[in-house]
């Protein structure tokens, strides 16, 4: 289905608004007149904000248009529910819009087609379908929220062209150049939360936070450590987000020193003893976290892997070659090693793009965006 | 240096050319009349048969056309030496050609600028440069040959996402598609030379022929077999095509075997008893191979490496992840595994393409061009 000017114009203001919308969608909303004249726009402010619908009909008004009889193409379906904000669809109705083209329904249950029918019971037209697969593919983390209850999971790991992220010695810093690095923090910037291993909070002391690009949210950062190793000390505490560490089992005293710190301890045990990873990863759906941005070792890659937990990969490639050193993932595969090939973790590639000097290359787990 | 529609056309017909010309370098030929008409357009020939501007010559006579006063856009140096053919400049002053416009002068030590010289001396008028770095592009491996007396050496890889090349117990076939295996024999069949290893023809006895795409020249094989464990069953024996194996040391039973199969075979040991690669390139110069293509295991792309004799890299990525399993080479670094990140060898990206569901990434060592 051809998507149309209006409804593409409304997708580019969704996708503006990806960095400030967590754990809401991101939406975008363009009225126009019956005549084709744009009356008015908007996108989905910072949570407990307006929604797109009351920004572009805001809008509007703010240039003396009336929208009586206008059509409003959004990118998701209007919400029907008081939640944070007032419905969207009592906004619509009451300023008069005549039809409403919306590129898909609502995946949230609350509103599911509730948008759509109170639209029509009022007497508004209504039509769903132009723009569904980008407006899904832009909430893709909110969609796997909604209808898996998890994150959507995307890998980022940053390798030389022969696979290696790094030397036997752990040194890792930097095998990407600047560009690539600078894209990895607007991907961190749109994440619901950042996830990564007390491995790496030891060996590096990374901030993990967003500073080459411009954000006003910090998104919560994750830190599996099953033992609780993560040092009171270290840098991801001493920022203002939350912290969120997850351990197989409560040590008292170290958790106590977390918490003084402002993290939050949540126990999950799997039978080895180890964090569970797919009730954490249901714990942060619960948390609100639509994409779960990783970036963490290679053992616990291979562990999410293994697990098959693992949605999307965001893979920068540097021109080089290191030859020995670290691979992306250790033991990746449930059965150990590999004896014939097709049990390979199947991808499909997504995007590719020269950044800098390097290359980024997003694939997909295949089969996992379908639910 | 715009490069204008003729040298563009001129290109295009050169690069058609290259998989029947090796050892020749490609080469494509425009004439123009005055007023902008085609008169005639040629390229090279298989080996022994015309040079691009006599065909374009016969071209332009064929369609009834004289070429007094015309231009010739030529993507090479014209050839002012009897070698399989007589020399191009002399074809073209007795046409009566006005002006030659070529890419780049011919790095044949032979020609080198006594064409343009000759074609001066006769009152062409000579303009040199335009499509020079493409024309250069197209016929690296015949510019390495005359520059550096040594082929163009490509490595091609084919892996999954993480790197991997195949399983620990040596299933390699198949990591990519189809339409990645065949672009692999479009890449054999310009090549003047396909080189593996001893172990990938006992282990997998592959044919390493050109058979998916449309050839009339088979590229002679290289086998590097220290020890002449070749086996003389093996079915790259079976062929039409030169087979050369280069040995360490000439044990007679076995290379009169492998020569009763057609094959020759070279000794070229260096100290630690194997084969002396480097020597091994430069006695490939000497049997004028241009571009050599290597598909070999993880062991030889390692000793290539580690002795920094690869200049390309062709590699196709497959969307799967493996995890364990085999690298694209093993000691490719010179001093062993690497201590700092500063030793990773430097690649440049050169074209990123999607083969069917595969990604082919050629990237060039850096400053390897530079001769």
């Amino acid at each position: 289905m051809a998507i149309g000017v209006p409804m593409a114009q409304a997708l580019a203001l969704a996708r503006a608004a990806q960095r400030i919308v967590p754990p809401n969608p991101a939406v975008g909303c363009v009225i126009l007149a019956p005549d084709g004249r744009l009356l008015g726009q908007g996108q989905t402010q910072r949570t407990g904000g307006p929604h797109a619908e009351v920004m572009a009909l805001r809008d509007a008004q703010s240039r003396g248009h009336s929208v009586a009889g206008a059509t409003a193409y959004v990118t998701l379906e209007p919400c029907a529910h008081h939640g944070r904000t007032g419905p969207c669809c009592d906004a619509l109705i009451a300023a008069g819009i005549g039809r409403v083209v919306a590129a898909l329904a609502d995946p949230n249950p609350r509103v599911a087609g509730q948008g759509f029918e109170r639209l029509r019971a009022a007497g508004v037209a209504v039509e769903v379908g132009p723009g569904a697969r980008a407006a899904r593919e832009l909430n893709i983390g909110f969609f796997s929220r909604m209808v898996r209850q998890t994150p959507w999971v995307r890998m980022k790991v940053a390798s030389s062209l022969d696979g290696k992220t790094g030397l036997h010695n752990g040194v890792s810093q930097w095998i990407t150049g600047p560009a690539a690095r600078t894209d990895g923090h607007a991907w961190r910037a749109r994440a619901g939360a950042i996830l990564t291993g007390v491995g790496t909070v030891i060996e590096d002391d990374p901030m993990l936070d967003v500073r080459l690009v411009e954000t006003d949210r910090q998104p919560p950062l994750v830190v599996v450590d099953s033992r609780l190793q993560t040092p009171p000390t270290a840098r991801i505490l001493s920022g203002q987000r939350p912290v969120w560490i997850y351990a197989a089992s409560r040590d008292e005293a170290r958790a106590a020193a977390l918490e003084a710190r402002g993290a939050t301890v949540v126990c999950l045990a799997n039978a080895d003893g180890k964090v569970d990873l797919a009730a954490m990863l249901a714990d942060l759906g619960r948390r609100e976290v639509n994409e779960l941005h990783v970036e963490a070792g290679h053992k616990l890659n291979g562990s999410l892997l293994r697990e098959r937990l693992v949605d999307e990969l965001l893979l920068y490639l540097a021109p080089k070659l290191i030859g020995s050193g670290l691979d992306m993932a250790s033991q990746s595969q449930p059965g150990g090693p590999l004896t014939e090939l097709t049990g390979a973790l199947p991808l499909e590639f997504r995007s590719v793009e020269m950044i800098g000097p390097d290359l980024r290359i997003v694939a997909r787990v295949a089969g996992r965006d379908e639910f």
